[in-house]
């Protein structure tokens, strides 16, 4: 399955795309990080969600679906697999009863991966996750900047009463100073909100907002030229919610907003980080029981494969 | 759940959003429009339907999706409950077998609430239900200006034989009078049709008509403009049917045609009525059994609030 | 709305089937158990569930469905609005994040119902809420008698290195002592396990253990007269997990089990208890994003129904 | 398509089941009865439901799922169309606006087929047809006997304030006089009702009424031989609702009721009706968008192929 | 059902379009091209394809759908049926079983109907049907321009070892001298690629490629003006893959990939070719088992209608 | 994850359902059947359907459902995971596009299973598979007993002109002699049919043919005790259709027939095969297109497990 020492997933030119275990892009699975440059994740959480459950699901279909996903990036030229050594490394066993507990697994598994230099593409789970993936990914590389894509601002204090939900994992990062909050930005929010400000506090820490409103109609192709300006050579980490996607694109998710992205521009969102020191990726709320015909999770198979692409080092033809 | 009288919907901060009774955003029920500024109220009919019928349960639906909203417009800094005192007053209570004593049904109900001073925000429902509030709606406060939503013109003399169903009301309200013609704009209206010369009449009864393909690849924001001058200061009647928007993005209704309006533009029809005078407004089409995952009935619920915060008299922050 | 001070809900030869507010049967809403003989009551969460979400939404669909139901039972004559004062009274406002605070939260609310010597009837929500639930009602009435109709024993020990879930929540009412034991019978156990012989803690503790296999190909009506016999004049509390029943009645649910029960024996379990002294009844697991057609979420509606019609005092023609 | 001038369907062992205009069974459509022995014929409406809507689209969906079909009936060696001339005489065109001037349309179309000779088998259509059609059936037969297969009486005497509709078109036959009430059956009736006496209208007019009570755990077989014997050698007329059915095998229907009948019991009295003098038959209820599977319709299809074999002069091997 | 010799379909204001067989737009049907201007026809396999099965059933859910057509094109102002006489003729009788051999039929199939001057305006099925369909259009016109509408270049020379199957089509006719290479444009190219340089092979043919990054955020009506200019007045084939479409407006495909055209530019493009000597048309990849609302059909639907309104002759108020 | 040698799946009670690679109830994967006594293997084609596809996808389906299964049978008391190496193998890489080459890549690729001595367990796949199947397993132990579930006989001679397709593998086992006829039963035929007398050709054969009729209303437990009797001590093989049950309990399948078998009588014939000398099993025809709840594929991994629990040598408690 190599050449060079790669794993390089078997073509639809030769094995049928219907056949063979459903691991991510047909990879092999290997229990650990080692030895690879970078590696699909799953975290099957959907515990830490406000509406519709189902994102537990997620990097089980995420995996089916990345079938129908092939070796090369036609669009960009990327080949990433002639360049990276990436593996699919299989589950956090997670807590469904505690989220406490499921975070503190969370931030130990991704501890050992990261150790390893190798560069974790998650395939969530609800949008929790990325608060205990950031702790294991700030030990070990600082405070990171972050591209934060999705609908909500995910910066609540509390709610319901509690500290740990998916509302909620940016404001524990800034809490437990996990993010240079001059190199974050935000983009795509939107929605009814709980106050009449409701980017008050992103701004306050000087976190860039990009509120949808200033999206529609247009490429962001100029947007991200911004971004990778406020971005610099630092370490950067990329965190896509499905939601920040239009819901007739992103259907399948647990808390969808209207007038959203569209997946053009969250490919020019993910191509405009070819360049940025990326050390951390993830898609988070494909939420299959929502998602009726498969195709949520066939975008989020597409946009973790364009992450792969845009990591350091990747050959471009 | 109220300040200085005002009813404020319970926040998902505190409240969780699967718990409680499905009203329109959660507001408390009462069973009349009495002390009210503005009431959400539901006309379950279907019997008007030309093709898919299922818009019987769009007001069910539509309250269900609801609970995902928020109090405040985040977007728009709209704070509608701090202005207004709104309810959801339930439903009509509809023939289901005969579309006639239906229409009579809804045009006794919509008197006893605009009579109180009340602005009905309607819940459909098929679009026939427009003729009957418009009934009662002009005899309040006179002929119309209306600002029609829609892939349709609903301008038909008869169908099968019928005056009455979803493909004439705005033709019977010009017959008696309801509609202030020079004020009437229809937006978004598309589609194969049955004579070469589809919108010949409502351009003669003084309509403005504004085709999809004069909204393809743009903000209409412009439109609204001039949608907003020629409305002026007088009655204005919004009537939304979901099915303006791209069957991509509103799947759940009865009779969709390709290529119509985004979400986006419907923000920014809805959002564009801010400080005109409006006496009422609906949305309607919205088929639950086609509406596979919800999100149709979702974005009818946020149409409805968005509608809400550009009512006369609230509060922007 | 009531004869006698008795809610009648609406019947559809008055109000149409799609009319109105989606509370159980149409029932009045209101606040607390106060001046209640029985009321409905939803707990909407599945955090504690080990594999398909989506009971949190059982409460809302199956009220929705219930607009099916009719006042009278027809089939047995029972006349439960002519007798029991009963009402919808909402939801438990549960804590999505943290299970453990949940089943608190559901512990005091029953509390403060059951002290009014109102019957709770629970609209669930996955089966970790009989816990909570238990323990209100045997603080107030020592422990119970048991009829536990089910695909699962729910005796586990711990799941994931936790004693709270849906697998578990009677062996934690063993541990506090609020069953008793020799009256708990467990009606429809089956599927794969975690050790050869399955039941033996649960038989270890005096209950009767009724796999499923004693029921296939026949009625339970003699199996019912056994219970009754069993069960004694003490108090008794009915636990009814939906996945009891066989997937293809049931698909709606999350651990589902091939090869259950049917609706038949369903309704000849809950006639059967006819005479019993029941005390409160659940009817859980219903997970609407798996129900794809309603049928699931109408079947409970139907099943809470049956269970209201024989509780003792009900009016039989 | 013919020997002898019999309209022999295509066999899927020489023409692709998927191939072809979707007819009923895949037989020649013609656009009268004349010179057939029995003809399919829908009636697409949906206007007289009570709950959910969508038979309307029952006759498409049946004919599309009738591809399944074979030319014999392989469980009973009946081979129809060796000796009756059957087509497809495609649709009644309703008024989907005005049920009563539906009724009328029905009526005049059923007429004319009957007045041929030739024996209607009805793709329903919600169960108001039933009353169109028996006055038809009975202007040229005299007053039938029927077998009436339903979860309903259908015999209420108003709803909503009708007349007609899908709940009453018995009540209706019966004040018209078109059924020989000594000669009705009605099997299969269940569910909460309007009182606690629910049949007994039905038995005042001397229906024999056979609650699906009686039917659990059994063989219809030895009932068919009863009601045979009850409708004697006169004009039978056979209404099979699908609702009849256990929703888990009929999920696509309007009124589902838990706890029905069985295929198995389906095609027992279907089969049970060999030998009688069959005038008409109808499969009404089936509602394509609440038939996620389209096993409804499927179902549908066969029991309608049953039924015309089991018409008078069918060769049986 | 017509003037002048023409088919007229029955419009929705006189028959319901619930009703009737369902036809292409409700036309008649007759056996054979004989007399035809253009004739519908389907081709249902679905053997040919590399992932998701379904299309099959293509043309029997697009003639479902189309029953929301309308005889006017309003939206261009096309005549179609008062200058061409049209039907549908029903399907290729294809061989399930092997691929050759269907491919064999169709050709065999569609030499009969070019032979008689009728244009075939085809639903599909899967891709592979354009190949045989060309041979028979090329053996009458010679090598004809081809506009190709697609998410997928189908010029692989061979997939899992096979010359035949959907991913191929286009190859072979180069192959076969079918395409006047000159002529030749693909519109809407995407995806996940097998080699780094997608389209190499298809512009060293000499076709013109048009990656759908070149199509975002714009309207293609300029493209189409170079496109009219590229196919001069010689013969032209349309070949309209609906996965061309973004997977949020045509879900029901079986190789959908991200970030595709909109129905918008689907219409720009075909109504762009007005004007050009059309000979042929073919909307295939419509799978309905991944079309759970039905548009996908429904799109294709009238994207066969935008296709009969730009074809030669059609008459324009 | 292994005592003495074997692999035992992870129990759910210390790893989330919802966790890790989907391989059959999560064992370990192995690229070949070395070492192991027991193999899931899966065959991922439909291209021998007649009617609805998508069997393809039928083993990523079976394998994601079967996470619900645990290491024991409870019902029966088998352990197999303690006397039997069993692993999960992939898949065969078939052929889509030419379905005599899939079946020569099924017959090597089974050879190789059968030469090991390990006894496959096949997860289909369309029921085409089982003749190439037994042609590698009759090579190995001579003609074999054949245990055939199933509503079908598929032992046509040809379809479509076709030798080879799903409705004949049967047929041409026996034109090579791989079946001891003697020895074959064919339980739960049903259906219309090409011919007046449908299992001729079978009986003639020497199979025992066991119409559905023959089990309703009953256990199949008696049945099994004749089959054994029939099948003695000769190798034997199973292969269960799913459409073998009902449509109620299987909907995701290509050619559902009504009034099938049930789940309980399924479980019945599996169980009892016990003491057989068992040499391969197969699960066919699912199809998760249709399958809208993954109960299908929930019900084949069961019955699979259940079949790995009959194998020769399991160990019972």
């Amino acid at each position: 399955m190599s050449g060079k020492g790669f794993n390089v997933p078997p073509s639809a030119e030769f094995v049928a795309r219907v056949s063979g275990i459903a691991t991510m892009c047909k990879l092999p699975f290997q229990e650990t990080a080692d030895g690879l440059d970078a590696a699909f994740i799953g975290v099957p959480i959907d515990t830490g969600t406000s509406n519709r459950p189902g994102a537990r699901f997620g990097p089980r279909h995420i995996r089916a679906e990345s079938s129908m996903l092939r070796p090369f990036n036609g669009w960009t030229r990327a080949a990433p697999y002639e360049s990276l050594r990436v593996a699919d490394i299989g589950d956090i066993n997670v807590n469904l009863y505690d989220l406490k507990d499921t975070c503190k697994r969370i931030r130990e598994g991704y501890r050992k991966i990261v150790a390893t230099g190798c560069i974790p593409l998650t395939l969530g789970g609800d949008h929790t996750i990325a608060y205990p993936i950031l702790q294991a990914v700030a030990e070990r590389h600082g405070p990171v900047g972050l591209i934060h894509v999705d609908a909500h601002a995910d910066t609540s204090d509390m709610i319901l009463g509690e500290k740990i939900g998916h509302g909620t994992p940016f404001r524990r990062c800034v809490d437990e100073g996990l993010l240079d909050c001059k190199r974050v930005v935000q983009i795509g929010l939107r929605g009814p909100s709980y106050s009449p400000d409701n980017y008050e506090w992103s701004r306050a820490q000087g976190f860039r907002v990009v509120e949808v409103v200033e999206c529609w109609h247009k490429s962001l192709v100029p947007l991200m030229e911004e971004v990778r300006s406020q971005m610099g050579t630092g370490p950067v980490y990329l965190s896509f919610d499905i939601d920040s996607l239009d819901p007739a694109y992103a259907p399948g998710t647990g808390t969808p907003e209207i007038a959203g992205l569209t997946p053009i521009q969250g490919l020019e969102i993910i191509r405009g980080c070819r360049g940025l020191n990326l050390v951390g990726c993830d898609l988070v709320e494909v939420s299959p029981p929502y998602d009726t015909t498969g195709n949520t999770a066939l975008t989020g198979a597409n946009l973790l494969f364009e992450m792969l692409c845009v990591l350091p080092k990747v050959k471009y033809y």
